[in-house]
């Protein structure tokens, strides 16, 4: 048995999210049985973390054990006939048997592409959040930056998230112009349930004025999730690396 | 009753073309299901063409009669509301009663899109061609050419096709280097069926050295098919813009 990791994209438009659910349409499901497949095995698979309903990737990893014969340089393009237009394995490699995709990542990257022009196209729209207003680029850039270092992000999560702790270290935060709005990328070394979006919907009103440049620090010090802004929405969000 | 003009866009993926069909989901389906949601009233749409299936448009044109009270510049979200995601009305405006989509055009726009990239992504896969190819850009640049002013474009239609005739004539032809590829955008009075796609892949097999610049011109005179290159797939075109 080898173990295999596997890095994939996806566009999240038309899934209910990654982890399979009951009556609702996975992209775990369509990966595992493509996999099936491919490999005429069933497999188990373990994800770097699930990605909400909406929420695209650009380089989610998961692993799996497998006897499979398929060389390692067909296993993508095997595995890719069986699945949908949408979801696609961009690599695959053989990984030591404690890897864990989900255990061994230390750093994710996740992106948020936000469109700021007057106009929205059907081309755009699943692939942004529309946000039509003038933003201060400066202040949301002295914003994000108070992010950066390990802190408390309880403040920082869908209420009723369970997790051991709170506490998380944010390596990196930029925010890049782009022709039609901007582009957030953030690392760290691992989020709380929906706390990129939430950084985001806070970022944004920083943009407008309606929060200050240290709301980030309030919201760490006051562990209230009130103090942040809105809960920017799934479509704009791309899981876009994992590294272990 | 007000002549109602709508510009519309859409992508063409999910959908088997712009013209009802039996059996098969359209975009014309779609939007006259929509106005009579909005309206209360069936119409009768006309389009400035059909396109087909995985065809793209960011300025196709329908109009129809109606007796709607709804303001006009209300009239397109009104219909957006029963619209899927992925087709939008992006304006409306009361035309004299002998304007009509179809008949009323006086020239077309077309643009198709090549990615020439090695790789492609699940995100650029449904809206261009992936041709991952050395190109000779200068070359297509010259064919091109070749192609503007009237002539018998015999050569450059699906066979099959009935039309009283095959002489169009071609404005403009531009070749756009972007990022991962380029665009071309082609504008002429009108279009024979599959004539955009004709031409494009003509266009890449001169691009990679399989056919000499003269290609078009040869077609022309020979109205010969079959001296052309492969139709280009759906997903790169694009009805770009209808003039009137």
């Amino acid at each position: 048995m080898k173990n295999i990791k596997l890095t994939l994209e996806y566009i999240g438009t038309n899934y209910a999210g990654f982890q399979v659910q009951k009556n609702a349409v996975t992209i775990e499901e369509k990966l595992a049985a493509a996999i099936e497949k491919a490999t005429q095995e069933k497999v188990k698979l373990t994800a770097s973390g699930r990605t909400d309903a909406g929420v695209h990737a650009t380089g989610q990893v998961v692993n799996f054990f497998s006897a499979t014969k398929i060389s390692l340089s067909n296993l993508p393009l095997v595995i890719n006939k069986y699945l949908p237009s949408d979801i696609k394995v961009i690599s695959s490699k053989v990984v030591k048997d404690d890897f864990d995709a989900r255990k061994s990542a230390t750093k994710k990257t996740y992106k948020y592409k936000v469109i700021t022009n007057a106009k929205i196209s059907v081309f755009e729209e699943p692939f942004a959040l529309f946000y039509p207003y003038a933003l201060d680029y400066k202040k949301m850039e002295i914003a994000a930056k108070t992010l950066e270092g390990e802190h408390d992000f309880a403040a920082f999560m869908a209420s009723g998230s369970q997790v051991k702790t709170t506490i998380r270290t944010i390596l990196k935060t930029k925010l890049k112009k782009v022709k039609n709005g901007f582009e957030f990328s953030i690392t760290g070394s691992g989020f709380l349930y929906n706390m990129v979006r939430i950084i985001v919907g806070t970022l944004l009103e920083v943009g407008t004025g309606k929060k200050d440049e240290n709301v980030f620090i309030k919201m760490i010090e006051s562990k209230n999730r009130a103090l942040g802004g809105k809960t920017a929405a799934a479509c704009g969000l791309y899981l876009e690396k994992v590294v272990y």
